[in-house]
């Protein structure tokens, strides 16, 4: 069994990441030249995909990554209204929830090879949201190996894409990385940015996080990173800008306004002409300026296209030990 | 031309059962084996599927069931509000429904081979429901073949699901069947109690049916069994449990409040030792308690699992005839 | 790239249609005939279908027809509040829109070879809708050919199948066509009648479109019809008639009350015993009268059931030029 639910599942049993990272990235890099390679491989299993939150990127980018591999795909949209999980042991379930978690699971799971999760955080209850009981209650009892699809506090399928995406411009170099808060008039998630943190810290990249005064991460995710809230001086010579907004953790699911933090032409000049970078949906000139979106070096449209080969080569490396 | 609507389309001509359903029981049980034993014979063919109500369980182990056969597998949802469908013949549609039944189901079953059809009742007139107006539309002018996803009255791919498990664990005995009311908080139709009453009944088990005074199902389905409002009795030597909540057939659509027919350990005790079945989803300790369903009796995922083998034969036993 | 948006998408250099007209109506009879013909063509291949606004027809056809060929197709649903697209430069995203239509459609594009999209008009705004931004952006913007599932202002799939239709049944003459306003009681787009005026004008047939005083067509679509206010006139010897509602385009999305202009029996014996064509759905006894559609002359499941060729040779055109 190999889940694939965090950055810790590419670790080596000494706790190293360099070999498996290097090898995945290797893998993804490769399906990018050839994403028939292993057309046979996936032949006969089949991916469930189960959303409870809505999905365009992930569902489309996963679903032509398991076709490539000749993996039949089962791609199915739920929600919290309308098949409310129970996740709580012993509760008499005579309220909302219709099904527990382990029968669910447990049931999707004996018609699956493999179970991708979407499960995002309510950015109601903090304590509530990290305990990410969905996708862990999968990973318990549907008995297959399972895909973090973007879970509560995490989303790794984005950070492999985010690093392959890197490696792939600026190859063998350590980097001068740089993560900046920016504004946005909804409450979203930390699961991006927590996942950013998180993959940069198992590289030798250099990792610079920007955000205003109350918008720091966690610190789970955020450990060997530097946090400042001066975006100017985080811009500074960063090889990598690396934009997303995200409501406050510590002021839980607070979205913050604050329009300076814009990120503009003119401080994409304090960088190392460094290249932007953005997990999209973005929205235009309220998180990035067009001029910096339109230019150059922005490669979010690169970025996003990679998502299929990441997924892919997670994926292969799932159906080997199968 | 066969279609797959209710237990009579596995008669024979002179009118008995054993032969057909022997045969298609042995063939799910095989599948289980081998899922991919003709995984050719849907080459080239469609499964259409239309969902007029939400669907997981059916819906997951139906297009796997398919795609083991290697079939191409369409899968719409719809409802009822946004595709509402005139059923009835020569009225002028100048209200809700926008499409009569006539041409929807012609039109789907041009592109389909094989057309699967979800409609629930609306549990407010006993009347409407019962003439399952929607799966009869369907199989009058689809032009192809049509199986029963749930209908407003059955749900035959779950019965036969629950005979094959039931053959599974004690195979090659007349057993002594026990379904049971059990305690809910929503009106949920009568279809699989229904079905599950009519299944057994063209077998040699001996089934009785225990609920509330007043819960009884409709007759038409109930013929044969032995019918009580004890549930302590109907326990008595069981060797199947198999636990179902219906709302009230005879005052239409009602919601039972008997707490104390949940199934609990106590309850299991007076059987023989018996298994506990259920469709799922299963409302934990407001249904079965949790110890019941945690219990190494219980069988509902593996009953569960067997829905994509059961549907797998059914599917094979219409192929082999187009 | 050759998208498939408007007729003109099948005009020669030269502005003539004569020839790739007949080509492709030929191979589309040819796949109605073997589906199969080229089930390897699409190989390797990925339709994406991008759904603003519900599909069942038009899903269904244009999946099958991709699964003639061999492609794989990933449909999704998406809607203009869950998912709106922002279509204007340089604006400040900070209200509904999410995505900017230039990153959805590069986005979706890299991860697929075609894209079918569907956006209908709001109905609101005639000068927002006839620029039909959301599929000229896709086209803009994707990267690869699309294809028209329906935009704001035509649906030239199902003209292709109109006039596949009306040359199945009576070929190679010149006819008399007559398409006529009918009554509904909703407001429904121009964009079949637009496309259907369009389709028939670059063929030898002759148009006659009749419509109640004020909901006459763009004239953009209808240049070359003769335009009536007399249904009984426009039905005069005519070889088919084609019957559809539309809102009004002058009194922009103004739904038009006239009873009288139901398709009758009656009306049908002016006609040289014409075929009755629509593209459905139809609200039966509002829109045509039972007797009429029951009969021999209507030819509407037939046509429906072409949907599925004419989008099979659209695909195959694209395919060959990938």
């Amino acid at each position: 069994m190999n889940h694939f639910i965090s950055v810790e599942d590419l670790s080596d049993p000494s706790g190293e990441y360099e070999e498996k990272l290097k090898s995945i990235l290797a893998l993804a890099a490769n399906y990018k030249q050839n994403p028939f390679a292993d057309e046979s491989l996936g032949k006969r299993k089949t991916l469930g995909l189960i959303f409870f939150n809505p999905s365009l990127r992930t569902r489309l980018s996963t679903i032509k990554a398991a076709q490539n591999l000749g993996m039949q795909v089962i791609s199915m949209n739920t929600n919290q209204d309308g098949w409310a999980l129970e996740t709580a042991d012993g509760v008499v379930m005579d309220q909302g929830t219709a099904e527990h978690i382990k029968e669910a699971a447990a049931v999707m799971g004996s018609y699956c090879d493999i179970l991708g999760v979407r499960s995002f955080p309510g950015l109601k209850d903090m304590a509530e949201d990290y305990q990410n009981k969905v996708i862990n209650g999968f990973v318990k009892y549907a008995g297959i190996p399972v895909i973090n699809l973007e879970s509560a506090t995490t989303h790794p399928l984005q950070s492999l894409t985010d690093l392959m995406t890197i490696e792939s411009l600026l190859p063998n170099r350590k980097l001068k990385v740089t993560m900046t808060w920016a504004p946005h008039v909804k409450a979203l998630p930390q699961a991006v940015a927590n996942s950013f943190a998180q993959w940069i810290n198992v590289t030798d990249h250099e990792l610079t996080i920007a955000q205003p005064d109350g918008y720091e991460l966690s610190d789970e995710f955020t450990a060997g990173a530097k946090i400042v809230n001066d975006q100017d001086k985080a811009f500074k010579d960063a090889d990598i800008v690396y934009v997303k907004n995200w409501s406050s953790f510590h002021d839980y699911g607070k979205v913050g306004d604050f329009p300076e933090w814009k990120v503009t032409a003119e401080k994409m000049n304090l960088t190392n002409d460094a290249f932007l970078m953005h997990c999209l949906p973005v929205r235009r000139n309220l998180v990035i300026a067009d001029d910096v979106l339109d230019s150059d070096k922005s490669v979010v449209i690169e970025q996003a296209g990679n998502r299929e080969f990441a997924a892919q080569a997670v994926l292969k490396n799932i159906l080997v030990n199968l």
